[in-house]
């Protein structure tokens, strides 16, 4: 198996901070910040929730336009949040508690909707990227009993 | 970048079989074929639909186990294969077009359920095996629009 570099613990500090920018660029409706976190090519993947997946940077950095445009309010709570290594890859997995707003309800009301994240970074020149997103509602079963 | 290998063709078609072998080996219910696709590793992760990521290749077998015994029929035709290739890691999309039966349905009646998958293999010396397994259900929407 490869090594995953010469820091394995500050390559999985990294990623997180990677990984927080991301959900911090969403909150903000940041999409310049949201577009300089992804890998520049054209097999980057990212798989919103429900839908189809949407492939190369350029389709994805549009489909988070989008997404922005139709979010008037969101915050993640982020929680189990685990980094694997292998070489220059990096895979995390998180739980994403979402609260939302739209113009009926206000921000203080919690949705409750709980997602789940796979996300996929490569190790660039210039720091982790995000490769590959996928996003799926996670359905209340027996591993989760905790709201 | 890293060099995707001295054959990326190979490793591809590599990557494709080991999936095809995953899809026949959960369709025929085989828990000893399902287990040996899967990286012996305590980061192996598995997220069956809707629910939270099973975390080691000792509770992903588990889990392969449970979900086979509660299975009676299913078929998958997979469509969208594609693969992505960083170094020794591979990522793989697809769509999981998915045929079940049960006690009241026979074989022959379509489900229509579509699910898709993220799956990500790594290479060992054995060949590639299954790191992470993302699968969600997808909803119908305007990418979707071949059924």
């Amino acid at each position: 198996m490869p090594d995953p570099g010469p820091d394995p613990a500050q390559a999985r500090a990294e990623v997180e901070a990677v990984n927080a920018a991301f959900y911090a660029a969403f909150e903000q409706g940041d999409l310049d910040a949201m577009g300089a976190l992804w890998l520049d090519a054209p097999d980057t993947v990212c798989v919103h929730p429900g839908a189809m997946p949407v492939r190369g940077a350029g389709a994805v950095h549009r489909s988070w336009a989008l997404v922005m445009a139709h979010t008037s309010y969101i915050q993640f709570f982020l929680t189990d949040v685990e980094v694997s290594l292998r070489a220059d890859v990096a895979t995390l997995t998180c739980t994403e508690n979402v609260l939302t707003g739209d113009d009926r309800t206000g921000p203080d009301v919690f949705g409750g909707a709980k997602a789940l994240a796979t996300q996929v970074f490569v190790r660039t020149p210039d720091g982790w990227r995000l490769w590959v997103r996928h996003a799926a509602p996670v359905l209340s079963d027996a591993d989760d009993d905790d709201e």
